[in-house]
């Protein structure tokens, strides 16, 4: 912004800010999300299609979704969240995720932008949650919020002082990798051992039941019935009506969240942990406290919050959709 | 910087970083180091005091260096690295260092700039040292540079765009303490269980060859001879004589110092690890790389770098120096 006319143009960016609308689309293994966002929140209603296969498929789809949109609202632009790493400069997959074959290398930004001449701006899913969560927070002004999102997997965002840190090669915050043990005693679905997101995700809870029930009758444990299929859900309704073996996965479960946050608390010392995505309901986050706190030195911990997520399945649409508006006032504002 | 006289200033600016010298001095456990810098070198011999018990002592030791230097030196100002978690800001220490008993809590800056009149800086040792390695090695411009110091701790310090991210309550870079272990297996001094530095630091390593040699007869390993005093010179040159078990230890504190890096690039995706500290000298850099290499995402390590020093020991007291310097030059710019 010039200086000489200061105040008129911070008002004007003031009220661009709060007044535009974006769409933000999220872009998952199984689903594609969009809505409008405003005001950090959702304008309109969530439109889902299935994620069809195949890069091209994809931006057909993605596409079709804003010539929905924008014939219903005036959109400032578009932001698009997705699995992988991602070069949020040239708004490319650079990194592959197994869950959407094909579409590394796509160069998604040059593509939306020369189908709809709206700006684009692509990121990386976590990274896109935890922008989000910043912004709906107003935590703008901390050092560092770090948003880890439980799902299938595991996605870490980090914010410092407003703004995302992506890393030297946009790779930062890959903590899903991180690793927890020693021994190779889990391997992960990217081909290393013992990764946070083999143990901590929905994926490592249900590995970590399995390995419990595993030659266990079903006298035993409720779980013993179900052993060859498994899920989240069936784990947590089973730790509900107090069975011994679901409620131990579960602590466990716990423990090896809490093992990754400790990693990250001693390297960033965040203001606050923000856990999201589909998992983070079924969070005990007083254990998760407890536990946090009696595995991280007093200094680090005392101050540290762990809260649940704000937005829950909205924070990727919303904090995409907030990454093309900021960077369109940036441009309108110098 | 004024934008109307920028060349000038700029100019002078340049000139005056270049060609003042400063204190600097690293406040270590057994003793306390100091020289004149300039030109991101020593221009004067290092003096040496074993660290005084108490902070009173210690203030006065370091008054003493400051008196010392002072007669032969023109200062700009003095630059501490400390042990211990440190605000940065009051130059105060804030986190206990068990080597330090009774520093914690001194107002360390405000005593020495009211006794010298010379701008002071106090800074976490881990920091300075990787602050001094990043203005040495020209690494300003890179995103983001992390220093891992190995001695008997370990300390990190870490360097977003030539700028020491500090962490919301100033113990960013406590990653001594990253958990690399889910089962309580060895205790650090810290009181926690299964730090990265109770299995890579230079005790580490003694406590692994220590587990390995327990039982073990003098003709099955040069070790079993020195259990009861063995140190990590000796491990290192059994293991240089052949001696099988030194070998596998050694080989395991390469693997226990990776996995505490696997950790830190999943996390922070830096452009260079450097690996910094006493024992970084018996590195096997090669053997290192290799181990990141297999534990890491490709995306993560393809083009990450991992380094010796540049600095050696001197490091710290450079980095001291160069802070308390910038913030000279930043306060004349201004």
């Amino acid at each position: 912004m010039n200086s000489t006319d200061g105040l008129c143009s911070r008002d004007l960016d003031s009220v661009i800010k709060t007044k535009m609308s974006a769409l933000g689309i999220d872009l998952g293994g199984t689903k594609l999300s969009a809505a409008v966002v405003c005001e950090h929140k959702l304008v309109s209603e969530t439109r889902q299609l299935p994620t069809p296969s195949g890069a091209q498929n994809i931006i057909a789809s993605i596409l079709e979704l804003i010539d929905h949109f924008r014939g219903e609202h005036l959109l400032a632009g578009v932001g698009i969240a997705t699995a992988g790493i991602v070069n949020a400069q040239t708004g490319e997959v650079v990194g592959s995720t197994g869950n959407l074959p094909g579409w590394e290398g796509t160069p998604i930004k040059t593509i939306i932008e020369g189908r709809t001449m709206l700006p684009v701006h692509v990121e990386n899913d976590a990274n896109a949650a935890a922008y989000g969560e910043c912004r709906a927070g107003h935590l703008e002004g901390k050092e560092c919020i770090v948003a880890v999102t439980l799902g299938t997997g595991i996605g870490v965002g980090i914010v410092l002082k407003g703004q995302l840190y992506r890393g030297a090669h946009w790779a930062a915050g890959e903590c899903g990798h991180i690793r927890i043990s020693m021994d190779n005693r889990r391997l992960c679905t990217c081909g290393l051992w013992d990764c946070w997101e083999a143990y901590a995700s929905g994926r490592g809870l249900k590995a970590t039941a399995e390995e419990m029930v595993a030659g266990l009758r079903p006298d035993q444990s409720q779980l013993a019935h179900a052993a060859c299929e498994l899920d989240t859900r069936t784990i947590v309704q089973a730790a509900k009506n107090g069975d011994t073996v679901a409620k131990r996965a579960m602590l466990l479960w716990h423990e090896h969240i809490c093992n990754g946050l400790v990693c990250l608390a001693h390297t960033l010392d965040p203001d606050c942990f923000l856990v999201t995505g589909g998992l983070s309901q079924v969070v005990d986050f007083p254990l998760l406290r407890e536990l946090v706190a009696d595995r991280t030195l007093s200094r680090v911990c005392e101050k540290l919050e762990i809260h649940p997520s704000i937005l829950g399945e909205a924070a990727g649409m919303i904090g995409a959709a907030y990454l093309v508006l900021d960077s369109v006032v940036e441009r309108i504002g110098h």
